[in-house]
């Protein structure tokens, strides 16, 4: 590795935020209710906890937990703590108190950043590795962790710009904790050079530049808002902050603050898509959302595209820090019907231009055909690749076996090479020897006008080995019946497709938003074999 | 340096390419006159060209040079030649024979490839190192080198994938030599992931995206079009090839294949702007130009502006391979009358977003004030400098003293930030978008039998910005003519370097015996704003 000179730098998204304060130094950085910061006033606020995380013995290296939803604060500190050095870990502010006393003791972080209305999920006394609780004051506050609130911990460090204590751009940035699915979260380690590279893809990609203005309808505590903390500074965009993604106060927000850029989970536009409906509302400037997490579906898209809004799908994984994959736009698809359109920006697409590889492979890493029917599993490589799971090299090695990242989605290859997930493997369907794709039946059923969302999986059938069995959360003041759904599916989807048991309820979440599908399983059919 | 495995991979522009050719299959990739290939069969073409050069014997870290106007092939050898390994050296058509001898022989070219039309330019008996010529057949074929025609020659090679030789992102992929300032043309040694970089950054910056269309209107051979050669592939824009930037056809072009996007010297606006107001023309949609070389004059900015073209300044060095600087917008500036605007276009402006750091210094290496009078050194450093001056040690230890790059441009730092060029450290003349050294031409002058001395400035020029001026000092006893002198010149270097004016007079010299040019700009013209 190349060492620090006049011709080589080590790549790191610090970089965009000492250019932006230097070039928008009078252009608004942050939006947070009142508060209004520049980008010189941004830098400073951040240089100032870098200098007072010195003070306090933070080390190159060390860790630093923030316990916080999207407030300025943890923007600060996504360039403070890796200034001097420092490695930040975002917690999940929906997780027990026993995943937060597990991922902090796990990260060894040395001081934990809690906002206050979230202090009650902490559990300080079985975190003895913590030498530093920080208080960040907020809203009703009903327990304090730390006598030192933030504001007064920020003015022990002076404002002057920060020497990076940094040689390597493989040096990690960020520890990124999985929401654990198969086991307890592990921790993806971000570099310098991974963070740098994908938020300036996402900033091609998004076309991010310096009218821009960010709304924080993703968590910041999410890979970093999928690398957003970084990518608003490379050109001086402005970031408005938000602690829950209400749909009014998005569409406020939207309007009031002119927002033209947001990410999110398909979960947040369905819920933003419907109070438009309801409320009859448009937006009165385009807007750009972009959906990761799982595929947005093409009712949703099409409505939204209709209210001023455009979706762009892409695919990505904590292992990937942000998007991997996206759905690249085709000028020649400008003049297809709004539903065709629409089913096309469903997919997960093509590598984004600074990810890296993809293969779509069977299990002897054979590529399956481009033929929109052979499903294969995503593998992936490249510089957007997490460096590591820390501490965990077995699952690390198992993970990058055969030099590719091995994801567990399961998709296909249309002919024009842009995959579509069909599902996770283990949520694949097989019926009477087909594969169904739970998430094309759940599109297929939210496309009727009673339904707001819907999860299907695959229930014991005497006759076809499994069979599609649907939980639906009707459209509030609907009351649709499982005959009519059921007909519904079977006039535009294979009869074996059709769901052939519909129950009605809440569809239960995980931290992340994703869908629980375990849950599902144990709740409606205790019978059913959890191992599969 | 980390060897490649599945999270690092070396960064290069030929990654673009190659995703380019999957995502973009059926899009065009290059049109030059009836010719089109979409980006699948230009990719196919390159990797012949790649095969087929491997098959001659060309090897990893070989040099191919081409001598050509802005042809496709000239594009295809940007990725042909660097997947096997190799280095492109892209020569100056303008450039004398005696010039081109010097850079085949210095770069230590294994092969050239010659558009017919400037066979006669090629002394192919004084280039012993060169093992292979290839004809590229253009227009009225005056003389041939080679029996060879590149059609040929690429038909010896498959279209399959080439495995990319690379495994150093710090490699070289090209060598740009420049017009030499202080002696003979200096070799600039560009890394893959100095191409890659600088290559993003202005897709970023420029806005290009896969609705762009980029005209060739700035040759391919001026640091790879400043990267640009490789930006297209970035979201698979289209290039649109000319081999000269004449107005008219440049018209044509932009309203014919509705380009969005182009680069060059003021030369070429000057010359655009004069015929579109002659003719009373206007763009049918808005056109980007990316101005560098020399500042652009406010009134240019502003007539181009009104008649659909904005203009982006930029300021780099062949040793940044590209724009190192840009006059980045401010929304806040929308709102200033157009020649307030047009003014503030006209700066250098700030580093762009991935090329590094700028100062601005005085000979102890202070920084200047930012109080636009004083005038101190741009000195730089960051991914975007070139890796060295190939074989030369000693002037790359120069140039870079410090740890910092030397640019030996004079600027002045606005209150704002922004730099502004105010006066050149070293004598370059710019004419016509080229930069001239006094001291090269000094020395052909001085090669006449019937001269004593030469200095030479630039002079005020409305077509080409500057032309050169010199006043020679005549040998005793021997009375030369203007006439002779400028023939004598041209006969040796390019006619845009051979002065366009003689005096013959003293040659006032200082203490040191340095020639004073102050004192011969103030004698000879007195109206010159010396402070400018």
């Amino acid at each position: 590795m190349p060492t620090p000179s006049a011709n080589y730098q080590p790549l790191t998204p610090l970089s965009f935020l000492k250019r932006a304060a230097y070039v928008f130094r009078d252009k608004t950085a942050v939006v947070y209710g009142d508060k209004r910061y520049t980008w010189q006033e941004f830098a400073g606020r951040a240089n100032r906890l870098s200098h007072a995380l010195k003070k306090a013995g933070i080390k190159k290296g060390d860790k630093v937990a923030f316990l916080c939803r999207n407030l300025p604060q943890l923007l600060e500190a996504h360039y403070a703590i890796p200034q001097i050095g420092a490695v930040l870990v975002a917690l999940n502010v929906r997780l027990s108190p026993r995943e937060i006393v597990y991922i902090g003791n796990h990260s060894e972080a040395k001081a934990l950043f809690v906002e206050s209305t979230l202090a009650e999920l902490v559990e300080s006394d079985k975190l003895p590795g913590i030498k530093m609780f920080i208080n960040i004051p907020e809203g009703e506050t009903s327990r304090r962790l730390s006598e030192v609130d933030y504001e007064d911990f920020l003015m022990t460090g002076k404002e002057d710009p920060v020497k990076y204590n940094l040689d390597d751009e493989n040096d990690p940035i960020a520890i990124n904790y999985t929401s654990g699915t198969t086991g307890p979260p592990k921790g993806c380690v971000a570099t310098h050079r991974t963070a740098y590279l994908q938020a300036l893809g996402k900033t091609i990609e998004l076309g991010l530049d310096v009218y821009s203005v960010y709304l924080w309808t993703l968590p910041m505590f999410h890979c970093n808002g999928w690398a957003r903390a970084w990518s608003v500074a490379c050109r001086g965009s402005t970031s408005v902050c938000m602690t829950r993604p209400d749909p009014p106060e998005i569409y406020r927000l939207v309007e009031g603050e002119g927002v033209t850029h947001m990410d999110g989970a398909p979960i947040v536009w369905v819920r933003l898509n419907q109070y438009m409906e309801e409320n009859d509302l448009w937006f009165s400037h385009r807007v750009r959302i972009n959906n990761g997490g799982s595929a947005p579906s093409p009712r949703m898209i099409r409505s939204l595209d209709s209210r001023g809004a455009e979706i762009i799908h892409n695919y990505g994984l904590t292992e990937t820090l942000d998007g991997f994959t996206v759905c690249e736009w085709q000028p020649q698809w400008d003049v297809l019907s709004a539903e065709e359109r629409a089913r096309i920006k469903g997919r997960q697409g093509v590598v984004n231009v600074t990810a890296g590889e993809m293969r779509v492979v069977d299990a002897e890493m054979r590529d399956v055909p481009a033929d929109g029917i052979t499903i294969g599993e995503i593998v992936l490589r490249g510089n957007a690749l997490m460096k590591e799971y820390f501490k965990q090299p077995e699952e690390t090695a198992t993970a990058f076996r055969g030099g590719w990242f091995h994801t567990g989605d399961g998709v296909v290859v249309h002919p024009d090479g842009y995959v579509e997930i069909k599902d996770r493997f283990k949520d694949i369907i097989i019926s009477g020897g087909e594969n169904i794709s739970s998430i094309e039946v759940e599109n297929v059923i939210c496309e009727h006008p009673d339904v707001l969302e819907a999860a299907c999986f695959g229930m014991k059938d005497e006759k076809w080995g499994e069979a599609v069995k649907a939980i639906v959360t009707p459209k509030p003041g609907t009351n649709p019946t499982a005959e009519e759904i059921i007909s519904f599916c079977r006039q535009r989807i294979a009869h074996y497709k059709s769901p052939k048991v519909i129950e009605f309820g809440v569809i239960p979440r995980g931290p992340t938003g994703k869908i629980q599908k375990y849950i599902l399983r144990k709740q409606l059919m205790p019978s059913t074999d959890e191992g599969k």
